[in-house]
């Protein structure tokens, strides 16, 4: 018996040009079982165009639900993508699918094969009149000028923002902008105004976002990411190190990390963990254990980070005990 | 004779099952006197449906101003708030009055009686179609797509964006989406884009506003608050002490502070004072004075706080006399 | 032979008092030649309203584009400015010209003469509706509510962001509510959602921003600015210093710069260089060279700013001789 990866039935916008600018699924589906795998196994495997009989012997296959309605209208293409496994991305359909899968909370970040993403997604313009093709941007905005009418042009970029799409349960988002399509927010989530979350990365939740979550990184349940907190990235500049941060972590205001973090630690606000910092660590009766490098402390637990406001040295203190904390630095040696 | 706290006639919105997602107040009044209190006798306490001819001769009694027109539409109900005395929040219209009373410039930020807030404020999606109920969201987006409409979501939150119901003279406001309704903006404050101002909190004005102030923190005249400087706010793990910064202030960009300030201080670019750092403290002479914690230093004027770039320690130096210090910090003890 | 500075042929929106609020060029013009110069000879020098035929014979004598169709609309005004040199700006119109003339890419940041623009640009609410004048906008809002319609209110601020009039080619721009019109945005850019990018500023491309481009800061190619970096700017705190960043240098997250840099300079994440700040010096081969004030270093190339960990100083480290250095610091003693 074949089995599916993934499947979804969107609703597709296109350019003036016929190219697809995005393509939006009600109800993505992981891993399709049942009556529904017959229906699909007369699709071919990727991204096609369906007819809206199609769509609905689908839909119906399945039992209701991928379609906004039973009747759907002709306005925007409607499409099919059936992924037979989760190989490289190959359409934009297929990229848009893997966003919503996301987003949808229904696969984990890093749990997805994105390799081709970027260049399957188009630079779109995203304006109050809908998405917009690059090369036909300046004569819309002419266009909107000339009759009166305001156009607004929210966004110039390859990731549209989530919540025109998928709003999961649960969450507060205090300013849409700044999440984009792919990110995961799990159950009980606050975004504050400051709070980013870049696709492929999300907070488990329950969690409180002020800071950045960078492409890769998640955060635990429980999680504080504070004001303006940043969290090293791959794309630019972070190595090739996912962070990510445990369990009822305290990340400070404009502080940060570049090393990933396990449960119940905390950064004070305004301090920046790099991977290469020379950290002074202290056990639980406050005896310095010597000097490591911040990366030798990666992914472990109950670690507090401060700066020593007179000394000037950043410390780690730990509830551990001496020797514990020596078996943990050694056992990857 | 009766006396009223506070009062207001407002316009509301509802979801499809009939909750109130929000209320706008053209004209809040704050302890209303007058011909007025005879017509709002005739009002229950609290929170109350009114006709258009009762919404009409209220707003006779007020002199006219109370509502947006001389002849109500029938969209959106009329909706009047009599708060006889400042207590608990009960209701969703009542969250909203006195929402509208801080950003209308009625009362001072931590002046109101907040309690209930949350529990009273329905988490509402903020959209290009107006507010919309969280259940009946992903219906509308499908709907939106499925039309080819564009349904522009800006934020999933309880509190809506200030702007939306209120502009007080004198401001300029770079990204709208950062200031809650709620704020108190004082006449001459310019927030950038990468301000951020909480509700309940404030810039008494004038002020430049390029940090984050959070809820219950207030700014004084003529402080600056630079980019995306911190205010450790109480809500999430800033303990209990409220912030407050004081006139003539300087918070360099991507600095922060844990603990209030008085008039005339200064905090260089990239430093965060929290409340249990040590200090070095140096008279007008250039004498130190010792080591205190930082909260020690709390709400005291004339203070610069820099990080001895060498030496590694963080440094108060104040304008004052050694012995003047000594008894301002021994003062309560 | 008489020659002009610049000129364009716009549409303004006007108040209901009739005052200019916005003004969108559709091709700004610097230093016109050929036929159209005698056509322009017949414009007074500085803003002018023009009719349609008028603006069709210029545009006829351009050789077609000026305009956003061949049949200008009667909807807005059309203005056209003539500006024989660059004088301080005398009228909304000739500061949206300049604004325009910056983000069309056709003069670069701090070449242009911006007197006056302060005070020739109106703040304006930008909104769903275009363009509102202050003393208007509670009477909108009122009349918003009262219909049922939602007025988006986006800013109100004397500046509208960059990509509702002008959209390079080659950039994406992920929040476009933080970049103001008269921002440089040169190909290959991409300025995600903490990127900011102020008037008379820019980024020559290609560049990654994600940090905040103070007015009269410039980016040279290749330079990241990370999450949330500071540059400081001149109009607020930032002294007379115009900073400018090189080529290929990395300013990492919540990091931030008071002097300018040259090429390939780096600066660790959450360090902020302020000029007054001493730094010690290290030559290719680790030898100490002693302390300087960071203002000294100002527009050197090939620096590494990094904090001493433990013990808490801040270092400069170059691949250079320590001779070359000596040499390099004293050359303006």
């Amino acid at each position: 018996m074949t089995t599916t990866f993934a499947f979804g039935l969107g609703l597709s916008r296109h350019s003036a040009s016929g190219a697809m600018l995005d393509c939006y699924f009600p109800r993505p589906l992981l891993n399709p079982r049942g009556g529904l795998l017959d229906v699909l196994s007369e699709l071919s495997p990727g991204t096609q165009e369906v007819t809206s009989d199609q769509a609905l012997a689908i839909d119906h296959a399945y039992g209701g639900g991928l379609l906004p309605t039973s009747s759907p209208s002709s306005k925007g293409n409607l499409v099919a993508v059936k992924l037979d496994t989760d190989d490289a991305i190959d359409s934009t359909a297929e990229a848009y699918l893997k966003l919503h899968l996301l987003s949808h909370r229904l696969c984990l970040p890093n749990s997805l094969n994105l390799d081709g993403i970027f260049a399957h997604l188009p630079n779109v313009a995203w304006t109050s009149a809908g998405p917009v093709a690059i090369d036909e941007l300046t004569d819309a905005i002419s266009q909107a000028h000339l009759e009166g009418n305001q156009l607004e042009v929210f966004a110039v970029d390859k990731f549209p923002k989530m919540v025109n799409y998928v709003v999961p349960t649960g969450v507060r988002i205090a300013d849409a902008s700044r999440i984009r399509l792919g990110a995961y927010l799990g159950e009980g989530t606050t975004v504050m105004h400051e709070g980013f979350i870049n696709f492929n990365a999300g907070a488990l939740g329950p969690n409180m976002v002020e800071g950045r979550i960078s492409q890769g990184v998640t955060l635990g349940a429980g999680t504080d990411l504070g004001g303006s907190a940043s969290t090293m990235g791959t794309l630019s500049g972070g190595g090739n190190i996912t962070i990510s941060i445990g369990e009822n972590c305290l990340i400070g205001a404009n502080a940060g990390t570049g090393i990933p973090l396990g449960d119940r630690c905390t950064i004070e606000a305004g301090l920046y963990i790099t991977a290469g910092m020379n950290i002074q660590l202290v056990d639980e009766n406050g005896e310095s254990l010597g000097k490591v490098k911040a990366r030798e402390l990666a992914g472990k637990s109950d670690m507090l980070f401060i700066r020593d406001s007179q000394a000037g040295n950043i410390l780690c203190r730990t509830n551990r005990q001496a020797i514990e904390l020596n078996e943990l630095l050694h056992q990857h040696n």
